[in-house]
């Protein structure tokens, strides 16, 4: 993200839409440097490159020189933003959301530049709003406009309970505009509704006309919709290798896309490459370029490379890599499950004993599917587990 | 009300309900001291007959020994009660709402004896509340709950607008009962949804069940219900003879209601009144009686029998009163109006135009209907202006 891009490129590459007009806040960034702002739930989230495109969005403001605003949501996060569940949320602590902003920041880190941010914290405002406050604000609104929300909408045909804090949360995320007097939120396109509450009450409030631009959402690495319970993101902590590996995984359909949201890869190229793959043109070469640019940004070059070939090596011509880690293994006999579980390589010994089961363990070339196998590996023995890990035992 | 009842008397006589159960709260009340409370919304209504039945059985609460409140709902009243009303409030300030409760008091001294009743405003309590308060109350609840109310179906019904804080309004009065730690809510009936709201929240802030009790509505004066644009109420600030004539003006049909919910006249005896009115029995000595009973209570005895000899004499009899205050008027020729206008038996000259082409003037004996009539009283002359103000011009 050295390059520089022109506002125009900032305000169509990858956004779904900018309200009440995209000519009209390219004019006003043409002639000043506004204020605009990302709002973020800390909410506990692993970050994912879904994540990542709207952070890259921000990013682009920030090299463009804007006055760029990460707010924390510790305030609102005490009600839960609905949006997209079908479920009302627990609320938070105070420490476990400190936790889990820091633990969002170390992963954000990656994608942005927190030295040229400026991180807010809305409890700051909101510990201060009394009764009186709550209750003028609220008197803003209507029952029937915060019902419009689709997923309220779904919750009430489905007899699914909305709970009356949850009912108030864009109201409360707009108040964050009012107090901050932005010119521009930013959020991804099912942040749409919360957005345009926030420039209503910021209409009324300030008579200020507050821009919404909108990102498209990316869709999973599957080409479904992305979701939790799908597993079919791409996590902003996964290694080199596993990130390169994944992005490799992802569906054929996906390329496009995901070089629209998450590179800078010309958008004529990224075209060429759609020509080429609809004319049956093998689509692998533009998703290894896909893995390497993500993985560049995200982990360096160097990084990206070694992942490169780890992913050519063991993937693509299945040869083992170069190095790997040595494992210690206790002399004498012991379970295949174990050895697995003692790998470090899963994170519980059902999990071990699943992808044992699954086919997904070798030792010294051989695959084994009883976890409870007696082994006496010995020492040089290349134990895999799953596609990509190796040790060598000693 | 010097007569003490009985707890079943009080529990039963003019009440619609007592949730869950009269036994248990007779029960309760019978073993000791309960803590009860009313709240008003000090809008700055003028009471009348209807909110008298309440305030009536909150003095026998007194009467019987219980701890009672009267909750003046300054925090709530921010909201507006939107408790039968298909539009929404504009909010008050402070000082109109001490205003409003002052004029209130005086109003309700007449049937509350406030030597022996607390008063608590609930600002006192709503005014400390900050964010994060507020959204815990409401996590408390869903809309669909809230929505249950007649009166919100309604508005959504007819696609009226309900404002959110409005919707909040059950949940913050319902607060109102666990600050309190009461064992009872009263209210008239059009109060149920609110009251059954502090139930709930009582029952899992406190574990406690807070009884609610609701008072049947007092119907119109015209047998309709009671409704401000129908006039069809009697002020608690009418004079004895107003107020002993409006009663008289009544139809029939209220007789035994009003009976039951503003005198102590025993049921008995108000079931013979019916029989014998089902019979064929003329009402007029049972509404005089009603008249009587009830200007003597928030009157005195005196008063309601001079109010009821001037009645005989003005309606019944057709006769002058025997006094009637004196009008100085000017020299010379005026029109009617401007006399009419000049008496201050009306509160505007629309109004005394409006009067006078309905016939309800008389001057010397002469009705006149022509509001620009010149006229030259002479010294001496009855001026007559509705159907029981008379003047004795100079």
């Amino acid at each position: 993200m050295n390059t520089k891009l022109s506002i125009e490129e900032v305000l169509t590459r990858g956004v779904e839409q900018v309200l009440p007009s995209q000519d009209g806040l390219a004019k006003l960034m043409a002639g000043q440097k506004i204020r605009l702002y990302l709002g973020i739930d800390p909410t506990g989230n692993q970050l994912h490159l879904g994540h990542a495109v709207v952070l890259r969005k921000m990013q682009q403001f920030v090299d463009l020189g804007h006055e760029v605003i990460l707010l924390i949501g510790n305030g609102t996060v005490k009600i839960g933003d609905p949006s997209g569940r079908d479920k009302t949320r627990p609320m938070l602590t105070d420490e476990v959301i400190e936790e889990n902003f820091q633990t969002w920041k170390d992963q954000a880190s990656q994608v942005l530049d927190f030295s040229r941010v400026e991180v807010k914290r809305n409890a700051d405002w909101m510990d201060d709003l009394d009764f009186t406050d709550m209750v003028k604000l609220m008197s803003k609104f209507t029952l029937q406009q915060l019902l419009e929300r689709d997923m309220f909408q779904d919750r009430m045909k489905n007899n699914r309970p909305i709970f009356m804090h949850e009912l108030i949360y864009p109201i409360m995320q707009g108040f964050d505009s009012v107090v901050m007097d932005v010119d521009l939120e930013l959020g991804g396109n099912d942040q749409l509704f919360n957005m345009m509450v926030g420039r209503q009450l910021m209409k009324e409030s300030r008579g200020k006309d507050k821009f919404v631009l909108a990102m498209r959402l990316l869709v999973g690495s599957d080409g479904r919709k992305m979701g939790k319970s799908l597993g079919n993101f791409i996590s902003l902590t996964a290694t080199p290798e596993n990130m390169f590996g994944q992005i490799m995984a992802s569906v054929d359909s996906v390329i496009p896309e995901y070089f629209r949201l998450l590179t800078d890869v010309p958008e004529t190229e990224i075209e060429s490459m759609e020509q080429a793959m609809a004319a049956g043109e093998n689509p692998l070469a533009f998703k290894k370029r896909l893995a390497f640019v993500i993985t560049s940004w995200l982990h360096g070059e160097p990084a990206a490379e070694a992942a490169r070939e780890h992913f050519e090596r063991t993937v693509q011509q299945k040869e083992l890599p170069a190095e790997m880690p040595e494992l210690a293994v206790p002399a004498g006999e012991m379970t295949l499950l174990d050895l697995v579980f003692l790998s470090g390589a899963v994170a519980s010994r059902s999990k071990a004993r699943r992808l044992i089961e699954q086919g997904g363990v070798e030792l010294a070339g051989e695959r084994l599917i009883d976890p409870q196998a007696s082994v006496n590996p010995n020492s040089g023995d290349i134990l895999r587990v799953g596609k990509r890990q190796y040790f060598r035992l000693r």
